[in-house]
């Protein structure tokens, strides 16, 4: 059962019926998980904003560097043009090169796109590094490609799968995560969903209880302790808005994940992305209509729901992850446990009582 | 008494004697507060980085924009160089021009600086329009350099007044507030303070209580309120940091905003000003001894630390705006409630059984 | 007679009628000049976008950062919503408080605006310290006022005029100076006009000719001139573009400086502010239509005429203001020269045989 | 000959001894240049800040994007640590994956980086798709380990070599160009060193003459002609300059290209890369003396002399490559003419005369 299905509340607005990032419409997600042997514990997660040709047909998009100790790739085209183009990848640390030739290759060989000759790659990563071989490069662009390929609508499969297969998260085993919340129809009836690939530290809150001093796990217990990590968080929306107003979206996940007690820490990969679905915003690669793009998009004034939607998405994704995430053995005989849900839950009861 | 005397637990570090922005040793605070009539509720809060001559012995500092609806002076220049020449005033949105005019004359003023002919004035504000009649600018140059020349360290007076005279917060009557965090020895022993300028609204949440849904005040409740507001953020720290790592610590401050439930609404003017004391990164205005500076600063490695007590700090600053401020009735007869401290105190209590 | 008009040759596009950035259509330009007693050589110089009330109906709009040693106030809140609301003010670095408190009365005073109570001013500035009084303060908010009650269309005078009066370029006596460009139709037909207030140094080159060291003036000949100083320069263009786009021209403007031998010293304010007066982009402060924005606007890829636009245009607004200013005495005697322009004339005329 | 050796000025500063970017001591470039068959027309250059470890002696650095259309992977950890870790690798714009996944793998096998398990790539790009089967992907992870292997001091090739072998400049034949600058020993005596990868398009200038109108060769000539294209831009220095600063050097680049008369197009992906070798500025991967890093770098006050250099330098660059470049057939016949530098002479020497 998942946290809101045992009864953890987060925030005020509902979520959508998926309680998903597929609960913006089209959406699809694809996961390729590798666990192989004793020391392979990693994968694959790919996110289509849409189903069709995203190069023909390119998305509105921002990112927002959280803490910038990471290797996401493709962020300085979206922040220049305001789009994306290509499925958004999620991966290791030393497999971002695998990440991008597979997008890539995906990209270039699509129908339509045979004249093609430069793609912006999206990937991202957090260091499974404890778990798995990483420095075996056990990611390759086929797997990516893989992955993109099997992707598709409707539930998305939480904790140790994909790029979340060997995360660790508050020092319990992390994993993927995903959320959506659906704003009233005065607000506009907007859907926003969130994804998000868990391994980062911090002092753990679960519904505002401080779950991590409880358990005796936060940073500096012993001033000894790093709490290093990182979080890749991809917001998407329905609602119609450009790029300025994806970013300021993004900058807010950072809000979610201090929900939870992340403290962004130094060596963090900590990145949002965020892409608008809505279709009458795409942004064609050959325009027919001539040089003008119609739009019609939020004002400014009307964001504010969508921020809201977004810090409360973010954070219950992340605890999903943590909930759905189970104990694993990988590298070298590491292992890293589960979050004793059990406790975790009793305590949560208690201060909601 | 303040929510920490009062068994509001605020996090892992513990609190410097003060817990105040002044524990970092040099800095000064004074405060300007104008209730007058029944119309005026307004002021002025400076922070003094130290007290000597800023011009000509600048700290090195950043600057973070949070949410950037909002009219905060001096920002570019800090960002191109990294530090800050003048005293740092809070006031309202309408009297920045005051703000700055306050800072320069001052700033020319002081012995030393007879032949200057630039000064680069942080003035920063939030907007107290509904108790204000802030319309009328009210604060002058004058009252900017009376609030400097009163600057003085020790205890710091929180709530209704300087800046914060006139201030709403989560629905509740805001204020100036502060706090602050001594990392243990291990970690170099630093003191991290923070003083804020509480305006803003979102889904306040008190040591993870989430007080404004039991207390029925939060955003889009009716899906008509607004949750519009701004919070100035100062974060001071003792510890040897340059302006990347500052910028980098100044971030965080909007990770403790974030826990407090605040949602960085589109109208929110939210921005942390950071800056160090540490007396071997002063820059001298003009340098005797030839062309390079020595420092010595905190590698990267090594700034966790200051991002949490910054987390810390700033989470329990926005909180004691709250526990501080009373009831005020101000521009036409607008009354704005005190936070129900009591009934507060109950929830948390019982939460944290 | 203006550069152009004695044959110095400044690029590929035309320029517009009037060549100057009232050719963008619906823009005014208002200019207050201080020359009084020996010592006061400063002004105003103010830019509206259109001749409405800015404020219920503000412009698309961004500021690229140059070089930020500067006091450019209104930067994040442009940067954040994407939009100007009130007059653009250029002055002398000590009066941009004077320059806010102007442009909020006016702007607060328009009718229509009776309930507002906050206003994002646009003050830009240079330091004329050298020839003007800098340190007495002597332009006063309602000197402001009058620049921008003043603004007229058509065209602009430049050299020792409003901000202008008493700044100084390469070593020259620099001041106001505009120029524009019109696309041709098969590009869209748009204009891109720009403004200038000059006052920085660098390696003077005129249509190629190395001015700055036929003269025997450029940095650092004795290994002891400074060429510090600053250059405020607007873009205005009739294209309709949003923000992001925006920012992307202001950016272009920077390299029009850099053909004239600028090179943004470190002591340089070097700010560019761009907006576009498309009708159809206005942002209406209270919307009536409901929450989305229809608008029609250039895509990316139809954006690099208007770059090239902004580089020639920037360019010889530059070397407009430098051959429109004339010899200056002001403070303590001092004196600035203007371009000796017979000398350069000949040089160029050489050059292009 | 090189262009300063046939008498083209490029401004007021001395070159180095090289006239390249390996005049700042220690630098290495290694090139791999593959053409092979018809099709095949392109290569990898890589630039070693020094010869020894980079993961476990990093230099301090900045990048800046001047036009973000491109695929620049590692920019955000540069952005937010203010280091460079690995060798700087420069190839084509679908070769992205190859650059990361060699610099990688370098990295991780050098020895004494046995346990690293996170690298950050930085892997720069321009297209070369007219003359190259780009969509090939013909350069491999073992091409750019090759490439870092075979670096070395001293002259550095130019024209259509390494990353340069298949790109455009201006219309012309571009190719790898370097320069450097010597600031005079008052002034610090520090060296400047460029390396461009030059493959964009614009109104070419050379040494102030309007080459490109001459020859009939700039934008929208008819109406038609498209500007894109790229350019690398690698800013080295032995001064002892932070990230904040290098992060300014890196700005000035972008005006020296302005100076050839680049204009940055929309689909220009132009970024500067620069760093410091002073040796004191090291990071240490691994601290040994404690928690704080000490250092003497250049003050903000003398950085202007850096940034003319740079200027002047990059210029150089970008026409040294111009002048090296030949004429090249590629894929499907496509030919690139070298610029016809009698002709362009000709118009130097008469321009300065």
């Amino acid at each position: 059962k998942r946290p809101r299905e045992l009864g953890i509340p987060f925030g005020i607005l509902p979520a959508g019926p998926l309680n998903a990032i597929t609960d913006v419409a089209g959406i699809k997600i694809g996961q390729l998980t590798k666990v192989e042997g004793a020391h392979i514990r990693t994968g694959v997660t790919a996110i289509l904003p849409h189903g069709g040709n995203l190069f023909q047909e390119k998305v509105p998009a921002a990112i927002f560097v959280g803490n910038g100790f990471g290797k996401l790739a493709g962020v300085t085209q979206v922040q220049e043009l305001g789009t994306i183009e290509s499925p958004i990848v999620l991966t290791n640390t030393l497999s971002v090169a695998a990440g991008i030739e597979g997008a890539v290759r995906y990209s270039l060989n699509q129908p339509g796109n045979e004249s093609v000759q430069s793609v912006n790659a999206i990937v991202g990563e957090t260091n499974d590094g404890y778990l798995n071989d990483i420095r075996g490069m056990h990611v390759s662009s086929q797997d990516v490609i893989q992955a993109i390929q099997s992707a598709e609508e409707g539930p998305v499969e939480e904790g140790n799968v994909g790029a979340g297969t060997g995360t660790v998260c508050f020092g319990w085993k992390g994993g993927i995560g995903t959320a959506s919340r659906k704003l009233p129809e005065s607000l506009g009836g907007y859907t926003v969903g969130v994804l998000v690939q868990t391994n980062f530290g911090g002092n753990l809150q679960i519904a505002g209880v401080p779950v991590g001093e409880k358990l005796g796990k936060y940073p500096f217990k012993d001033a000894l302790e790093k709490s290093d990590g990182s979080c890749m968080i991809v917001v998407a929306t329905d609602a119609p808005v450009l790029d300025r107003n994806l970013e300021r979206i993004a900058k807010r996940a950072m809000m979610g994940l201090a929900k939870t007690g992340g403290i962004a820490s130094n060596g963090s990969g900590d990145y949002v992305i965020a892409f608008s679905t809505a279709e009458g915003l795409r942004i064609a690669y050959r325009s027919e209509s001539g040089t003008l793009e119609n739009t019609a998009s939020l004002r400014n004034d009307d964001i504010t729901g969508l921020f809201m939607a977004t810090i409360e998405a973010t954070e219950e994704a992340i605890i999903n992850s943590l909930f759905a995430a189970e104990t694993m053995v990988g590298r070298d005989g590491h292992q890293v446990e589960a979050l004793p849900k059990e406790q975790v839950l009793e305590w949560i009861k208690q201060a909601n009582n």
